[in-house]
């Protein structure tokens, strides 16, 4: 188990969605939101960046080497699996020039899980990953992920990412924690604009203010957002945009 | 109007998905999938590329000039609204360097639509745009998409942006659609891999081929999706596909 290391710097992520599914609109993603939520309060690490490619070995290579050397971390999603559109990790192996092999550690996992008689090839391939890898392990279906370098490859299937997810706690250094604010607002953007532009001109990066229209049960509104690693900060933003509110008679859900 | 153009040429499409909500993972993202599948459905267009990237002018001005150059049309979603950290017009004409100012058009369009008494400064801001841009006319709430080279911009609400897109048709050079066939199967894919290797081999660059693990009511299954241009290669392999599965004795849905 490694040392947990903390940082007060800002620790960013960067999500490679590999899969032609999501893609072609077959499939839904919801790694994205789970992934970032999850880092965002377990490790106040934010995602700045996330790309959705094909099953196609040359484009995530490039997006591997491109992603890795800007981002603290690189979390890839699908292609691990046993068919022969899983490549992820062949092409990561290819991207780092490291030899592709079985993982012993993975290759008994994996020989236990299915019993030697049905450890068929396909089965065998999930072992395969670059040399010197870390093992995430799954406790919903055996077949590992693996961390090289800054890059982490979890499966695809949602239900089971999550199930891994809490592995990666020894493995990520901690940043700073995002704390947020939402305000759901009873009006529409364009009438809240100006005030929300001097706000985040006072404010200018100590604090980020989203705003976000809504429709909910046939009724319009505005959810604004203040995001911040301060707490402090967060309160005195918030309070300062309540006066504002009230002065405008505009109705919300704060308490 | 445009005239309609066909070709038998692959068109492909990235799509920029400009919003810290999404990547902070407030929101999910429901865009992808309904313009992906739209513009297979409708324009036999395909998205090759998906990015999700933060708010940040410089961020947005990166990734239109390398998109833009790389694929047929490039989509943004989100940021034309009226509000501070809407600055996807702005960033998409400073990207391309061109003037940044009110569409004559988007003006008239939008001072009706909220009355000469309040359109307000916020409200106007959403007819600037790049200078020479057409116009995406949204039925929902009046404030216009455009476009402009080849880059389309788009609203991030689903439901605003999914009534602009039937506007889209008179725009878009149209390509091969991409017929597909799933077939649902009761088995693991580690079953079922030797033969989809096989099978892909045989059909390679014609027809691509996925392998999709799922849990439904508490029954694993795999879903092997055939994609290609041809309605009779994808016939052949169907029933090339559905001949295997019977000599393995796997279930499957397909009637």
């Amino acid at each position: 188990m490694s040392t947990i290391k903390k940082t007060k710097k800002k620790i960013n992520v960067a999500i490679l969605i590999v899969g032609n599914e999501i893609l072609s609109g077959r499939t839904q993603d919801l790694n994205v939101s789970f992934i970032s939520d999850w880092l965002n309060m377990n490790c106040g690490i934010s995602v700045e960046e996330v790309r959705i490619i094909p099953d196609i070995e040359k484009k995530i290579i490039i997006n591997i080497l491109d992603l890795s050397k800007r981002f603290n971390y690189v979390f890839t999603t699908g292609g691990i699996g046993p068919t022969h559109d899983d490549i992820t990790s062949l092409s990561v192996s290819k991207a780092f020039k490291i030899k592709y092999n079985f993982n012993k550690e993975a290759y008994s996992i994996l020989e236990n899980y299915y019993g030697k008689k049905n450890f068929n090839d396909a089965r065998k391939k999930m072992a395969k990953m670059p040399k010197g890898s870390k093992l995430i392990y799954n406790p919903s279906s055996a077949a590992p992920g693996f961390i090289i370098k800054n890059i982490l490859c979890l499966p695809g299937v949602p239900s089971i990412l999550k199930s891994m997810m809490p592995n990666l706690i020894n493995f990520l250094i901690k940043g700073l924690k995002v704390e947020s604010r939402t305000i759901s607002l009873q009006t529409v953007e364009s009438k809240i604009a100006d005030h929300l532009t001097k706000l985040q001109k006072k404010y200018l990066k100590k604090i980020d203010i989203g705003s976000y229209p809504f429709f909910r049960m046939g009724k319009v509104g505005v959810s604004v957002v203040l995001r911040t690693t301060s707490k402090k900060l967060l309160k005195k933003c918030e309070i300062e945009f309540l006066k504002i509110i009230r002065q405008e008679k505009i109705k919300h859900n704060n308490k």
